[in-house]
């Protein structure tokens, strides 16, 4: 197996930090109105890679910020993506039932409460970047952040994404228009995971130009495996329903530039990630293995 | 007719402002994602009272402040609002087919899209909220601006609320249990408008103190009166199908307390609002004017 596609242990320990961070952000389950936590709760809390709430910590760390305020970023950029596999997963899109090996939110808790639970994890990412109980965290890069998060989120980016998926889905798609749909739904995201965490650590502009170079890359080496997972993985390793994109008949890589050309585009954007990073050196070294992760992860 | 089943001059104007700054704070209906950007528009753009706007200025105005940094807050608290409709409207929620008179997003747009511009609509009211073109709103007001409503959107509030109202239905409530699923469904939203302006007019604790107290009157008269309406009204005149409630074996004042305790109640809530702004003087008129409205207006 290669050794990178496993995570190193200061990523496996900041995992750990990010799920004790999720819990306690998280409403209590046995809290009214309960069934509404209990779905949120069931829909970040079951698994999942953590990748964006590592991006927070690694971005941070790489400029030297180790702090406690790092953990509401680090949830928050977490809450918008479970809250956006929810929404996802739903029947009026893509209809799946299957997710992180587990049934989907919709199947458990309803299509209803799905939907309420999305919605309120949205609203308590933002809540979470809005209230810095360690008061660390300047109002300043405060407002920044929230900025960051909310374009991220948004009909410019994650949710516009999001629409131009769905109107692709049986139509062909160039591969300049498959990027900028990938930049939009799943890059944006993983763009401000970054500059949370640097924004936090007091990035200067060059800096913040670098890194977000980086996690452009990063983002887009993301979905180009993601994709290539959907033709070569099994679905439970995977932990969702393999071969659903060419059944949904939705553009891939893959389908566009076939197999070994989406294998070289991969590479090529991990070399672009940890170019971006080169002059950060040694303290850059956690969001060079999160490079070389995304490359060659299995699920 | 009652006087006070319309606006009078001064909150119409504000109407027409709010109607103004909501169309510029939208995006563009020709540009990409387009789909997404006609049916962000078409839930936000189609009418409605504009009560939580207003809410929001003339809270402002009643502490002297009518500077065009209001603006964003305004729409912010609209679009949460128009977006909770969007999804209240769905299939798997209430399924409702009209709204404010026109079909509702998702019959136009269709479901998945619908959803998408209720998320999107979300993410742009806290962009917009985090984004202060003018200047004039300091970084702390800013962020405790922020984490208002975000308390008000999530499971403590408007998310919280609609958990509860799903859980209610062909189930008795109290009228204890009634009035604390509508203080978040709706109470939350309108008394964080209230609190935004009076934020931004630097309110102090006593003050906001009063105007919440107010707030939490307006909210529950608010929803007192929908209820009295949706026995009373024409689905010509209120803009959604009446009798609805009832049909769906939804619980609401009247079919707990009956329609003479629901106007009393109504009527009661109505002073206890007046009361809570007695002490601001002649500058809250435009608040007690928006009391006086919420009691007797016929949509």
């Amino acid at each position: 197996m290669n050794p990178n596609s496993e995570l190193g242990p200061a990523l496996r320990a900041l995992t750990v930090r990010a799920e004790q961070a999720l819990s306690r952000s998280l409403p209590p389950a046995e809290q009214s109105p309960a069934e509404l936590h209990r779905a949120m709760r069931y829909a970040v809390l079951g698994g999942g890679k953590r990748l964006r709430p590592l991006l927070v910590y690694a971005s941070a760390h790489a400029l030297g910020e180790d702090g406690p305020q790092l953990d509401a970023a680090a949830c928050a950029v977490e809450l918008i993506h479970a809250y956006s596999l929810v929404h996802d997963d739903l029947p009026a899109m893509d209809d799946d039932a299957l997710r992180r090996g587990r049934p989907t939110c919709h199947v458990v808790f309803g299509e209803a409460m799905a939907i309420l639970a999305g919605d309120a994890l949205q609203a308590l990412a933002f809540e979470l970047l809005a209230d810095d109980p360690t008061r660390r965290i300047d109002a300043n890069t405060g407002m920044a952040m929230l900025r960051a998060l909310g374009r991220a989120c948004g009909a410019e980016g994650m949710a516009g994404g999001q629409a131009l998926d769905l109107a692709a889905v049986g139509r062909p798609l160039t591969l300049i228009e498959l990027e900028h749909m990938h930049a939009c739904k799943t890059g944006a995201l993983i763009r401000a995971s970054v500059q949370l965490g640097a924004l936090m650590a007091g990035a200067d502009a060059g800096t913040l130009d670098a890194l977000d170079r980086y996690a452009h890359a990063v983002g887009l080496a993301f979905q180009v495996r993601d994709d290539i997972l959907d033709v070569e993985g099994e679905s439970a390793v995977i932990g969702k329903t393999a071969g659903k994109d060419a059944a949904a008949d939705k553009p891939t890589f893959p389908s566009i530039i076939g197999l070994d050309a989406s294998r070289a585009r991969l590479a090529e954007l991990t070399e672009s990630a940890l170019a971006a990073i080169a002059t950060l050196g040694d303290p850059a070294s956690l969001l060079a293995e999160l490079a070389r992760y995304t490359a060659c992860r299995v699920h």
